[in-house]
Parts: structure tokens; C-alpha cells; sequence
């Protein structure tokens, strides 16, 4: 040991300088192989997912990891970032194969920012795919001739007169379905318009996405599904999740996982506004929790205020469903001013406990993500 | 190529299965020279992080991913996960250092969840660790003499007049500090009583926490703060970030990012309850930027009540401040229930331009945890 510290720090630090250049080497020829999979898994029409694969591979490492002394959850943070990585790169290559290709796709809307977005999915896996938007209803015969699928990709509100306008022009056996974040008024309009196959699609998730990798597409049958499957295996092959769910309970989970959160974090934005609040002092002064819910209130404000306006304003049941949320809230303020601490507490306990575990859940799932935040951040 | 791609697929398996391998054979490595470069450290009282040392190496990957064909930002994701682990654990060693190891520390409610919590880390640094809770002031006497620090961990409520009680007993040179998450109240208490050091903290996080690697600690001076520097050194070297506000700005900060956040969290949750809203059915059908507010939501109701009352209860402007918020929620509210999209949309626009470019840095961040949580849960 010297008496300065410098030498022998210097020389482990390129001890491990070395050891992580090994480990991108590593990661280089683990994508190669990935690569020579896809090969194989194009020419046999074989799936991107594996989850038994995936689940054993990680059960593998993690039993290596307690071996060699390493904390298995650490290596198995690591492994799913890989596997992620090779999903993605795999998707990129199989994703695009087009489950009936050549077929003619029409959609509706598709200079709107969702309508460009799929245009685009649907190109690339080789579908002959038009665009019909405001201007073009004097060339809808043409455009329709022969059509194989009719997508709308048209603001929620207007999505029942486009139907309507839409599906007389329709060949019998083209599938009709929609893409807007209410199912049970467009799906009725669709089912109305049209006699042939028809299908409620509400993609969970906006233009920005890079990926389709696992984002949920919620599906409200309509009618003769059997025509409908290559849509939804088309979506499934692009690397979406499939939640089938009738329309009525569609609508009423939405008025409040879209609807009511969405005014509340927009009245939230505004109020940070009006008060003036140092954004940037906040953040300093913040937990990562609190970071993270700004950051979501932050979030809305950097997207479509037009598309907001519509999921708010879409139904009187999304009305009187915020209007009870702010009678939960003046009651429990006039909790705060009486001063009834016990009330409060007698409360929580009862909500509490209809979370059950999915409290202890969340606070799992949360703060792993809060651990991400802090590193990354 | 065989009929059966099964045969090239396992092969290409296991060469996959021996690079992962031996990824985690060289993370083992790269452990072992870590605690090494601890010993160094601890020999020569050299601090945990290194900034510096931690940049180089990511853009020393991000350059050699770059030439081997690898996304950057993928390589910089799981090295940023090697090196907080291998932070943490660094602390886990350096950290336990003390930096007046003997001197005397009294916790008072020192049997709280955050009065032990703070016990155990003090002592763990080797520290003459006393608890005072309730039934113990007929041993304040004793448990004073000699005091170096004494560090009130009560209720909200309580502090003030937990301040008023403990000062006289207080030898003259010691540090008196409190870790309420109000600070007018209790430092104008601490300051009155106590004619001595005197320093307000605030540290935001719960007593769950594992590790203190870039937890925030709020700082309040109060007075003779070069008195109190050994304190704010000994969190620093735990890991944790210390910010300095005035005790006016943090209470004002603080009633919006936990008085309000948590009362209106705590409202939704309820909601849900009222309702009796299908939360495993409502997850299904979620973006994750749902199912992320959700998990907020859940988190909360999995912490202790009382502490939130004390928070939401805690003084008259907060009490206000949730009255305005539910003003502004009332004003929205009757915009739509006049279908008023156009005034929606505007004042939509107007925050947005607030917020400004804070908008697009929390559609990143937010992004990059939900990818983290897609793939993860």
C-alpha cells in the first residue's frame, strides 16, 4: 500500500473499465445471435413472444446471481432490460410482416396524428392502404372499391355521423371498425350503418409510440368476429395486447381512468399557474413521488389539448361522474375544517382496506420506479 | 436448414444462455474489484460518489456500444443500473461511517416509526444513541447531560411544545434540530427555547427507505449553523442530497406537493371505493400512465393515516389553499357543462405555454419509467 490512495484506485479502476468493455462485447455478440433468431423465427412464422423462454432465462440468471453472490433481483433488472432491448429489435424485424398483406385498407381520418400513425403500421407490413379525410368524400367510391378494412380515425364526437356516412359505400364483406376512446355509441352507429363485420378497437396509447411492444388495445366485439381475426392478429404480430371488454364497461372504467383524471390533472396544471408555484424550485424540493406526479401533470400539457377536450366533454355520464368526484372532495374539506383528524384516519383505514394488497403492490411497483427516477434523473 | 426450425432455434439458445452467462461471471468480477476500490476508500476517507468517474465510464460504453453497432442509450440504461448498485453498495460500507462517532444523540419520540428509523442509523455509525418517547421525561435529566444533539421526531402538532419542554434541559453547545415537515412553527419553537444551535430538517422520505443514496433532506438554518455542519456532513455521507430553503418558502412549497397532492390522492381513492370501481379489471384496461397513477394512489392508502392527517390538518392556509383548488375545480366543471370546448382548449394553451419547456422533459421522463414498468410488471 502506497501512502497516496491514487495508484491503486487508478489500477482497479481500469480493472473494471475492462471488465465492462467485456461486457458490451458480450452484449454485441448476444444481439448477433438475436439477429440469426429472428431469421430463423421469419422463415417458420414463428411469434417474437416467448414468455416461458423469457421466464426461464431469467430464473437461470437469477440462480447464477445467488451463486456467485450477486443479489438476484439486481441481475434480474438487468436481464429484463436485455430481453426488452432483443424484443423490440425483434418486433422491428417481425413485427412489419403483414398478416394479409396486399389487403386494401382504408382510413378514415388519416391526416389526424392517430390516422397518420397507423397509416404508416399499415404500409410497412405491405398493405395497400388510402387515406380518406375531409376533403376526399367526392372520390369515397373509389376509395372504397374493393376495401377489405375500414378504419376510423376521427375525433370521438364526430365518430357516429362519419360511420354513418361512411358504411353505405362499404363492400358487404369489409370489416368496419373504429378507433375512438368511447365504444358504445360508435360501435351502435357502426353495427347500424353496416352489415358486415364490425369491430370497437380503442388503442391505449398515442402517436408518439415507437413501439407497439406489449401497449394494450382494449377490442368491443361487434359482429362476425371470424372476419375480423386477421385485424386482431395483425395487431397481436405488431406486439399489442388484446383486452376484449363490452362496450358498456369500456365506457364506464374510461369516464373515470381517462375522463375524471384527466380534469383533474389539467384543473391541477392550472391552479399551479394561477399561484404562480417555481416549477423548478419544486422539483428540488421534491420527493421522487412527488416528482413523478408532476411529471405526469407536466405530461398532459405536452399533448393534443383538442383530444383532451373531447375524452372530458364526450358524455352527460363523464359530467355527472366529475360532479360527485368534487362533492367527495367538499366533503372531505369540510372533514379538514372542523378539524376531525379521527374521521380522517377512520376513512383512510376503510379505503385502505378495500385496496387490500394491491396497496402493498403498488408501493412495490412504485418505488421501483422511483429507484429508476433517482439513478436516472 | 432442417424441416423443423426447432434444432437451429436451441442451438442458437444456448449460445445466447452462455453469453448471458457469462455477462454475469464478469458482474461478479466487476463486484469483487468494487470492494476492493471500498477498502482504498475507507483507508483513505474518500467519499462514495464520483461524478466525474461515473460520466467518463457511461460515455466510454456509449462510445464503444456505438462502434460494435449497439444503441447507446440502451448500453447507458443497464451500466446506470450496474453503477447504483454498485453505489449502494458502496454505501452500505462507507456510509456506515460516523462523523463525530461517541458523540451523544438523543431522539426524541425516538420510538416512532422515524425516531427509530434515525436511531438505528446514527447508532449504526457509531453513535451514544438515548430515546426519549412520552414516559420517559421523569429520565430527562440524565438522558440530556452531555447532550451533542438532540433531534425531535414528533408529531407535527407536537413539536412546538416538545421543543418548549426539551430546550431548558439542554446543555448550551448542543444542536437542536427537529424533522417535522413543517418548518416556521417548529424552528421559531426550537429557537425560543433552545439559545444554542438550532437547524430545521425535512426529510422526505418514510422511515421504509433502505438506503439514503440521493434522498433529499431539506435544511432550514436556524442558528450557528457552522455548529450544526457535522449533522448536515454525517446525512451527507448516509447519501442523502441536502437542499437549503427558508423555513416561509418550504411550508408554502410543501402545502401544494403534500397537503393538496395528498388530499385530492386520497379523495380519488375514496372515489374509487364509493363507487366500487373493479380496481384488477380497471388495471386490464389501463395505459401504463394509468396504471402508474393508480399505483400512486395505492401507495398512499399502504402508509400510515395519522401521518397524513397531521400533513392535510396541519394550518389554516393549507385548509384555504384545498378550498381554492376546489374552486378552481368547481370553475372547470361548469366550462363543461356548457360545452364550452373552445374556452377548454384555450386555457389548455395558456398552462402549456406556462409550463413550457418543463412539458416535453416530463414527457421523458415519464416515458422512460413507463417502458421500466411495462416490461417489468
Amino acid at each position: 500500500m502506497t501512502n497516496s490512495p491514487k495508484p491503486s484506485l487508478d489500477h482497479l479502476r481500469d480493472q473494471i473499465d475492462s471488465i465492462d468493455k467485456q461486457v458490451v462485447e458480450l452484449l454485441a455478440q448476444r444481439r448477433h445471435v438475436v439477429q440469426q433468431v429472428i431469421e430463423v423465427k421469419a422463415q417458420h412464422d414463428l411469434p417474437t413472444f416467448h414468455p416461458a423462454r423469457e421466464e426461464n432465462l431469467i430464473s437461470a440468471r437469477r440462480a447464477q446471481a445467488s451463486e456467485v453472490g450477486l443479489d438476484p433481483d439486481y441481475v434480474e433488472d438487468l436481464f429484463r432490460t436485455v430481453m426488452r432491448h432483443s424484443r423490440v429489435g425483434q418486433l422491428h424485424t417481425l413485427g412489419r410482416r403483414g398478416v394479409r398483406p396486399g389487403a386494401k385498407v382504408l382510413i378514415v381520418g388519416g391526416l389526424g396524428n392517430m390516422g397518420r400513425f397507423l397509416a404508416g403500421w399499415f404500409r410497412q407490413s405491405d398493405y395497400d392502404v388510402r387515406i380518406l379525410d375531409r376533403d376526399d368524400w367526392p372520390q369515397v367510391r373509389s376509395l372504397t372499391a374493393g376495401l377489405d378494412l375500414c378504419l376510423l380515425a376521427v375525433p370521438i364526437a364526430s365518430t357516429p355521423a362519419v360511420a354513418a356516412q361512411i358504411a353505405p359505400h362499404l363492400p358487404p364483406a369489409c370489416v368496419l371498425a373504429d378507433i375512438t376512446s368511447l365504444k358504445l355509441k360508435p360501435l351502435e352507429a357502426m353495427l347500424q350503418g353496416h352489415g358486415g363485420p364490425v369491430v370497437g378497437l380503442h388503442p391505449l396509447f398515442g402517436p408518439a409510440t415507437t413501439t407497439m411492444d406489449k401497449q394494450i388495445v382494449v377490442v368491443s366485439p361487434g359482429r362476425q368476429m371470424e372476419q375480423c381475426q386477421w385485424l386482431l392478429d395483425q395487431l397481436s404480430l405488431w406486439g399489442n395486447v388484446l383486452v376484449e371488454t363490452p362496450p358498456a364497461e369500456h365506457d364506464e372504467i374510461m369516464g373515470i381512468v381517462q375522463a375524471l383524471r384527466h380534469f383533474a390533472t389539467f384543473t391541477f396544471g392550472q391552479f399551479l399557474h394561477s399561484r404562480g408555484v417555481p416549477i423548478a424550485r419544486t422539483l428540488e424540493l421534491s420527493s421522487p413521488i412527488y416528482r413523478l406526479e408532476l411529471a405526469m401533470v407536466g405530461r398532459l400539457f405536452a399533448q393534443d389539448p383538442a383530444l383532451y377536450a373531447e375524452i372530458v366533454f364526450a358524455t352527460p355520464e363523464r359530467i355527472a361522474l366529475l360532479k360527485d368526484y368534487i362533492q367527495s372532495l367538499q366533503q372531505n374539506l369540510s372533514l379538514v375544517e372542523r378539524g376531525d383528524k379521527a374521521e380522517f384516519v377512520s376513512r383512510f383505514r376503510e379505503v385502505a382496506e378495500w385496496f387490500g394488497p394491491f396497496s402493498e403492490q403498488a408501493m412495490r411497483e412504485s418505488t421501483f420506479l422511483v429507484e429508476k427516477l433517482v439513478h436516472r434523473f
